[in-house]
């Protein structure tokens, strides 16, 4: 047995909760039909008697339902490769301590890390439901992770919390269910996207939908698409902000021999510069852990989300009435996906209806990926860890 | 015969110069080498006996010769889709007066449109290039626009404009030979892409690259691409602005019946809202008229733009010291993708050399689009008209 890190979870492991099942159906937002549903889900520390402890972490766009912990002693001692991808936030003594709180993570349904999407099986056919899934919505996701909690028992959350589409979730909660959670964290979301934002998404959509190897969908499990790669491209350019991508590649070529070596011309046509490289790499390496159907539904959803019409027929200002819960909303200074305005609209419509609300912008050139957990983020996430340890102390 | 607009240049015919026949070749930038050399252009207006009056239009990324008037007398009548592309400031009495001078528009090499490129035949195989057609920078595109011109017997131009990729011909030519143009007018361009513009490039030549119909450039001519389709719609995203997307499209959906068509699946997957099916359009109308290869070629040529470097060793002010024309600098307050900072970085680097420089900033929510001819920039248009028609009276 390896040491664990003092402030880890440690080894932890996934869950399955089922429901739906026949004659039972799941009924969507858009109409679609599904059953039996299942959640791949994790949680770490301990429900208290009352069940009064328990705080919902939302994922991202590409995330899981593993934000903290490891798989196995490998991971520990090895490249940790399954860390939890909220590892920093999550553990004794963190910002979201398991000393004093039960945190509970659960993967989107559509999504390809455990819980039902267009990669499982249609019981009724017994093929995978490709592109015959239903159609799913940020509602829906939380209106699962709802059905869970009832299993579970819980019936108040501390807070739910999340980044990006994560966000849109609590978001989401704070309207759908507005008495279950004290408090919500929002961090670089929207409360429906732009027209840019559906616009980069759409790209990616259709460079999948292009790739020969899509099939309309039913390409064989595990088959490596390239148009996936390219959707993954796009939406690194949207995640990183200008500043940032100039002060970490500029103009700088990905092979200096390249600069002597003109006329080596497949070579050059590849990768010339080292942003070219940079998105390459990060292409094949989403490829390699993601499944394009499930990106066409997330992405979808993302598009779908409008609080605005779906809470305050066009207003977000009559939306936001609904809100019980505290509000704590966070932006980055230079994301320009989901920008500081943005934010700002959302804390508007908040204020304009009396209710509890702090904000804070980030200083970073990060853009969106400042909410991630990485090497240049380090300073984002010690503030924005405290940002987090403040607020949780304050709820009433 | 139809009745012409008074102030249109009337029909015009593209005509062809072809140099660097065999044995001669002419030897590119990076290395490669191409011949012959066929250049398609246009001419408006009449040359001065001492061949003095004469200015150059230098088109952007997928333009062609044809800037002004008409082909057939059908263009007139009908829907004038052969319309010149700066039809609105070139003809008799416009900003570009062919009363007074002699105005050229040639093809970029590299292009579909006439000039040599990836879709024209290898003498040397009998084949088209294709891929195997040599890397040509924007300093080529220039040196074959000299060729032209001292085939025309022109050594000094009043002027050489354009916009987009067709300023950073502007500025090539100030740099490459200062002595030829009195002046140049850089619209909407930059002296070196930024790594976010590279990537948007690279972008879009991954999703050619990845189209199964491609066969590394081996396609048959006329194939219609959906890679290229792909790299197009990434290419709008950036030339709107988020303000000028929101308030042309905003969350409106593509077709209002979609909204009580919930099921219909297909159909919402392709194109919900309206900015998606914009995009698939644009997209669509684009691969009927441009090249894949071309495209590829031309994109990287941009990318490889650095005056920076090649100049200046690294330095913008000291590659400016070269300049000797009289330099109007453009841009537009919502272009993110040629900033108005990228923009007021070389009218400093030109006003730290003590160069003549004046500078307009035009306010419009339209981005790089801004300088194009669409209804939609009927007032930039007019500003950008007023300005050339200033600064040309005043070339000293």
């Amino acid at each position: 047995m390896e040491k664990q890190p003092a402030d880890s979870v440690g080894i932890v492991k996934t869950q399955y909760f089922t429901f739906a099942e026949a004659p039972n159906e799941f009924i969507l937002e858009r109409g679609g039909r599904l059953g039996p549903v299942t959640l791949a889900y994790e949680t770490y520390g301990t429900l208290n008697k009352d069940k009064s402890n328990a705080i919902l972490v939302c994922h991202a766009l590409t995330g899981s339902a593993h934000a903290a912990g490891y798989f196995t002693d490998d991971d520990i001692k090895g490249p940790k490769k399954n860390t939890g991808w909220w590892d920093l936030m999550i553990g004794p003594g963190k910002a979201m301590d398991t000393n004093k709180y039960f945190i509970i993570c659960v993967n989107v349904i559509g999504s390809c890390y455990g819980s039902t999407g267009p990669n499982s099986i249609n019981p009724a056919t017994g093929k995978l439901y490709g592109m015959s899934f239903p159609e799913v919505t940020i509602p829906d996701m939380v209106k699962t992770q709802k059905i869970l909690l009832d299993y579970l028992g819980i019936n108040r959350l501390v807070t739910v919390i999340g980044g990006s589409m994560g966000g849109m979730q609590a978001l989401e909660w704070a309207l759908q269910f507005p008495d279950i959670p004290k408090s919500v964290i929002i961090i670089a979301a929207s409360a429906a996207l732009s027209a840019q934002e559906i616009a980069l998404d759409a790209v990616g959509r259709n460079a999948i939908k292009m790739d020969a190897e899509w099939k309309d969908g039913n390409y064989a499990p595990g088959t490596k698409l390239k148009g996936l790669a390219v959707a993954r491209m796009v939406g690194h350019i949207s995640y990183l902000s200008e500043e940032g991508m100039e002060k970490k590649f500029g103009r700088r070529l990905e092979d200096p021999a390249f600069a002597s070596r003109v006329g080596e011309f497949e070579k050059s046509f590849d990768n010339y510069f080292a942003v070219e490289g940079y998105l390459a790499h990060q292409g094949k390496k989403f490829v390699d852990r993601f499944d394009a159907n499930s990106y066409m539904y997330i992405t979808k959803a993302m598009d779908y989300f409008d609080v605005d019409l779906k809470y305050g027929g066009g207003s977000l200002t009559k939306a936001m009435k609904r809100v019980k819960a505290e509000v704590l909303m966070v932006s980055f200074s230079s994301d320009w996906l989901f920008s500081p305005e943005t934010a700002k609209e959302m804390v508007q419509a908040l204020t304009l209806n009396n209710k509890d609300v702090s904000y804070i912008e980030i200083e970073s050139i990060h853009g969106h990926d400042a909410f991630l957990l990485e090497k240049k983020t380090v300073a984002e996430n010690k503030i924005l860890g405290q940002a987090f340890k403040n607020f949780l102390a304050n709820i009433k």
